[in-house]
């Protein structure tokens, strides 16, 4: 158990009518927080609970620190220094090392010797494991592929064959990184005719992939997920595609063939992307729109609609399909009383 | 193979016209339904072939009793029924016990005497399997997971440590239980920072997850799955989700983190639920509507809209982009007309 | 490494100031092109690469083979042609063939002795795979489930029991074939009875199916992907849903219960099909549209809404709940205006 010292010194916050030597068994929220936990103030609507919390300490910014009536850690984000803390509780990470008797590696394949490949694993000719990689149980390891050093696989992952993927990469169970892209040629008896996906996927460093998460090889070059990037569940990936450094996708997102997003961007749930534009650096786009051209300028993009009761919606929805023909009855009296009331 | 009299008894339904010895051989829509068949009227559209059909009973609800000229199971609600019927039609559940031999299970696992593990499982130390659990094949049982009485995981399902699954549980393959919630922090550098997911998942009995599914753990405190609900494919529940006891989601809805879903609830397929919102008991949500504020009052609720010939779309779609001129000539017009028609 | 005679020959196309004995190292797109390797032109926007390329040939319609200044291969459809000439350079197909030691086979199930069951794989009692199938590491064959000759399962693929798969039919890792359908009936007390789904799936020959895509059983009567269709990755096809051969599914797609799609159609990415409803033959749907009524035309149909910035959205969506109020107040300066100017 950390001391609020040594969280403190990992947080880098500053400790205010704190005892550094307290020992703390765990955070918690404000409100449900036990004595020796830690806990924190990020969102202003708790600050409500400061007065009655039974923490032991919290963290707060700057702003909070003078009306704080408890042991506080004054960080200038509290939520980064949240995050550092709460590391110190995580769950030690896997320190196994070996294969695991149930797995089957090739003797073709390569795995280092701090590395660990987990039960039920398959490991294909040629596959590369660096150093203190973690393979968890159940999953494969396509031929050719690299799984860079003190990367985690979860579990149930696929990577297929030639796949890179760089260092301290964490990938959630189920998801799948470097199946076929989704190309296909018309031919005359309006048949499909796969078209080979020769390219790969690189994966950059510190990426996270959540679970379920689908990223497709390319077609010819590769599928290229720059560092940093983070991608939550469900998030379908087509060919060909590049995602920038440090940009943020939540859960069921899509993106079409050929689509480049930008560094610093953060797209919200469902939202949808068509292939072959390009959208610049710092743009978000709020939760289920759909992003049909290029977005050239950094800024807050939408267009999901949210609900209304049913029979409200059904009348807007009728309405709707009916703004033509608003727009020419109102152009009609338009003319009707500029040409009555011309100046 | 059941007689009309023991398909009568689990369906609670009353016989009309039958022998009650009569055997059934299974059950089959009206239309395609053969002599020694059981069928069912459920939507009256289906009503004419009871002239025709050549089943060797139908299910019906008392209103259509009368008229019925085939040999009837008259129930109050016929759809209940034909479920409990059919339920004798299904295939045997799995009657294995024990651990395949390529399974592995940690020495420090907890396997009840009667429940199954399959080929291919992992079973991680810590693990709890209750009584009559059947884990199907390739299915990641983590560390310090509960897998409650009677409940089934068909195969290749995930569940990571510490999530804690009810009884009678029924789980279809390629779910991922316990994932880590999608938790961020921005530093300074404008890089991410991993927030540790500390909580967990609790998934209630009698509850269904679908294909494909994933439910990430919560951050600090857990993700709860109450009592009887249903999930369908591809859904993903974020972590810190709170959804009420029976409720229903139908494929591929997403609902973000801290939303809190109401008991009884409807949600059709492809519905967002925006983070940290409520919503109220029993609402149902149309398909593919998006929810961005909470919900109060019960009802149904929408902002989908249908497909139109795409010509006839992009008019309507470029006419509201010009919605609010639209208002501001018609208020430039009524600013005439009401100041010359003043009464 | 393959002629460019032989190239021509396997992509009927015709050689234009070619040496047919060149031989080609690989292929790749016109400006990114190295000596030896063959190169395309598809899209128009890319014929001033024509001039510049390094590429040794390059692949061209008809219409662009006066003005091509290198050696070209002339071709009707350079796509279908440039598909069939990349398929030899793709790397040689699984030539394994037997059970990896690792595998689990039942021994009441059928294996064609030139069919590969990869490692860590389970194949259940009754399971037939045929000649030359090829089933990836740790696929999961459920009882009596067939996989038809030349099909390949590439890894992580569930195959529930009873599920027929086609022949050359090619399954991605993840992907989950007979699932139950999401069925329920509501009983008195407001809880969910689940109704057994009895059905099975049948797939078609030449089928593909994209990675982490899940197909349900049907509820009675079977679910059916027809010949020639193509699903990309997170597809969710429900129970009961017919979908007609050489249909192509974009990403992300969802199709509710028993919904019919007809032959040829184009579905685009996130689009969601409402159940009991049929959908024509040739009919294109959009990116992220809804189809919530059938549809009985071929022809191209849209609901897709597109991003604007935040702010300007924001404001329309605002009007769009003002609708009513517009025609109405619309509708009051008509009865004013052609009252006063009836002619």
């Amino acid at each position: 158990m950390p001391t609020l010292g040594e969280i403190a010194a990992a947080a880098a916050a500053r400790l205010q009518g704190c005892d550094p030597a307290t020992v703390v068994t765990g955070v918690a929220p404000l409100s449900s927080a036990q004595s020796g936990q830690l806990s924190f103030l990020i969102h202003p609507r708790y600050r409500p609970f400061l007065a009655t919390t039974q923490a032991a300490a919290v963290i707060v910014a700057p702003a909070d620190a003078d009306a704080c009536p408890i042991p506080a850690l004054i960080a200038n984000n509290p939520q980064v220094a949240y995050a550092r803390a709460a590391a110190l509780f995580a769950p030690d990470p896997e320190t196994r090392y070996g294969i695991h008797p149930t797995a089957w590696v090739s003797p073709a394949a390569q795995v280092a010797a701090d590395a660990w490949i987990g039960p039920q694993c398959t490991v294909e000719a040629g596959a590369i494991i660096e150093a203190g990689a973690i393979i968890g149980p159940h999953c494969v390891i396509g031929e050719q592929a690299v799984i860079g050093a003190g990367s985690r696989l979860v579990a149930q992952v696929t990577i297929c064959h030639r796949a890179q993927i760089g260092q301290r990469v964490l990938i959630h169970p189920g998801a799948v990184i470097g199946s076929d892209g989704f190309g296909l040629a018309l031919d005359q008896d309006g048949r499909w005719l796969k078209i080979p996906q020769l390219g790969s996927v690189r994966i950059g460093d510190e990426v996270e992939i959540g679970a379920n998460t689908t990223i497709d090889r390319g077609a010819l070059e590769d599928t290229v997920i720059e560092e940093g990037v983070k991608l939550d569940n469900q998030i379908q990936v087509a060919h060909n595609v590049r995602i920038g450094a440090h940009s943020a996708l939540a859960g069921c997102v899509g993106i079409a063939g050929s689509a480049r997003i930008g560094r610093h961007c953060l797209l919200g749930g469902g939202v949808g992307v068509a292939g072959h534009l390009d959208i610049a650096d710092r743009v978000h786009i709020t939760g289920m729109s759909l992003v049909a051209q290029s977005i050239t300028q950094p800024g807050t993009y939408s267009s999901g609609l949210t609900v209304e009761p049913n029979r409200v919606w059904n009348k807007i929805s009728a309405r709707l399909r009916r703004l033509d023909e608003l727009f020419r009855r109102l152009t009609a009296l338009e003319k009707i009383i500029y040409r009555n009331n011309a100046p």
